[in-house]
């Protein structure tokens, strides 16, 4: 959940405050965490669309895997672990065949990560100049926290190292595969579509990162936002080695401008950004080893100087980019 | 949530052998049920589209006021006090007008009840033939129970009262009259309008109920439908005497055929109805004068005994209907 537009909205309207019993460390995370009484738990909710979301051409079992997925890697960036998940579906009509590819695609993620579905509701979608919108998902996801445990994108310190697991960038490579914009050699293009259609959620990661990482987030809207959103909200900054960001061999094939604009800017990878401190290297080498997952260091946080927090330089100390972009749903109308 | 066309949808595609750590009831109650290490609590989803759920012109207000109100309804039917809740919101553009009039609606009726906004995603709807589809809403409220207790629809037993809040049919009567199908006075039809718009959830009767009912559901689909729930899940049956259901002066002012439809058939009341032992009537009573809530005696519980589980007699001793009905989204398509 909550990508930059959405900040400002949820800041601007929803913003109030705090009152009631639960109270969670504040919007603008990847989940909610909130104490109910001895326990702990995280809380994450996404809506997404057909057509706005996935291509209008999506598989039900891709939309079915990826809607749930989404919602785990929200949790696996909090180090929860998935325990109950509710959805609510939308549909323009009944069409039961789609219903069971969605079902087996959601449900083996389910019951392979132990998340169960406790509850929903569907309901027909709205009507549009006589013809109802497209499927239209929302899930709400929890997982369980131990006890005054939880990671989340404040607590980044100068020193840090930065940290991101797997390869970045080849989600956004596909999609503009799709669309026709770049091309890679036929060979490459399953496992690059499979990068955008079945996103692994980091979810063992995550757990096995709740004593070792100061801060993460999982790379939604690219690497350059979600990392920026960690810097944000700890209030430092960080340098990046351009040349350490783990690029798979499909991504690595083409041209260089592209490699970066899809590795930096491209969101939808799924993969987790964190920070730790240096005395943590072996215990997070070991922990990316524990949990299969490719683990490398990027750069390092510092001391915040100027207003862009965020620089990639290339390893002859060229600055490739400053600031910070990534995805927004309502950019320019904000 | 869970409507009567939901039930096939997620009984027939999402039904799975239990699995995880946290397990509630199973599908078919208002909420889910969920005991997680010391801590229970219930959960419920609803999705809700403009055009669909509400009125194409409703007021921003109206539309946030409601959309949580369902929610903390179904937590009322479990008798769980809420707590937090989470928003995801598709919108067709950025309208900051509406958004701070649906904010307004929402938040302070959340404030009201101490169920805090905790989390949340904002999206832009789909497309269809270069329309974006209407403002899309879909909740996860949250509620806290007292370990081991909790209400849901199983649980009425033979020689239960069959008792109702408020009186029902009204927010059906509203709308009849909103489409033009219904006339009533026009000094009356702000009250009845209001019933439609700004259904009171009965949050405070739920909790007092928790040792007192045997079973509850909140009226969404129309009593029939929703008592139908509840005689269902427990396997039992009703006898319901239709003069003793309570009616609004306004609904009075109907003619009789219009009064049954709109009281038996008619959804959207977000009244509650339940069923407890004859021993507990004086403690009913007493939550009902503490709640400020109109408590009416309807019927009884009895044994079931032919397919169909509900009939509603006239004091003369006339059978008015037997059987169930109540809204369906997907009725017929199934």
């Amino acid at each position: 959940m909550a990508r930059r537009g959405e900040f400002q909205i949820i800041d601007r309207f929803f913003t109030h405050e705090a009152f009631g019993e639960w109270q969670s460390q504040g919007v603008g995370d990847d989940c909610a965490i909130i104490d109910a009484g001895d326990t702990r738990f995280a809380v994450t909710t996404d809506m997404m669309a057909i057509g706005t979301h996935f291509l209008p051409n999506a598989l039900p079992e891709t939309v079915g895997y990826k809607a749930l997925a989404v919602n785990l890697s929200d949790l696996a960036a909090a180090g929860a672990s998935p325990r109950a998940f509710f959805l609510s579906i939308g549909l323009p009509e009944r069409d039961d065949e789609w219903l069971a590819g969605f079902s087996r695609g959601m449900m083996a993620l389910a019951e392979e990560t132990g998340c169960a579905l406790l509850g929903g509701d569907t309901t027909r979608t709205a009507e549009v100049n006589g013809r109802h919108a497209p499927v239209t998902i929302s899930i709400t996801a929890m997982g369980a926290l131990p006890k005054g445990k939880g990671l989340t994108r404040a607590g980044a310190r100068v020193g840090d190292d930065v940290w991101v697991s797997g390869t970045v960038g080849d989600a956004y490579a596909a999609l503009k595969c799709r669309w026709g914009h770049w091309q890679v050699m036929p060979d490459q293009q399953p496992a690059l579509f499979e990068r955008m259609d079945r996103p692994t959620p980091r979810v063992r990661l995550g757990t096995a990162l709740l004593d070792l990482a100061s801060a993460a987030a999982d790379i939604s809207d690219g690497l350059s936002a979600d990392l920026g959103h960690i810097l944000e909200r700890s209030g430092v900054a960080a340098d990046i080695d351009w040349e350490s960001v783990p690029l798979s061999p499909v991504l690595r094939s083409l041209a260089p401008g592209l490699q970066r604009e899809a590795a930096l800017m491209g969101g939808d990878d799924y993969e987790l950004v964190f920070t730790a401190s240096p005395e943590n290297r072996l215990r997070i080498e070991q922990a990316g080893l524990l949990t299969e997952t490719r683990l490398t260091r990027i750069g390092k946080v510092c001391e915040k100087l100027s207003g862009d927090n965020l620089t990639i330089r290339s390893h002859d100390g060229a600055v490739i980019r400053t600031g910070m972009a990534g995805f927004d749903h309502f950019a320019g109308q904000g």
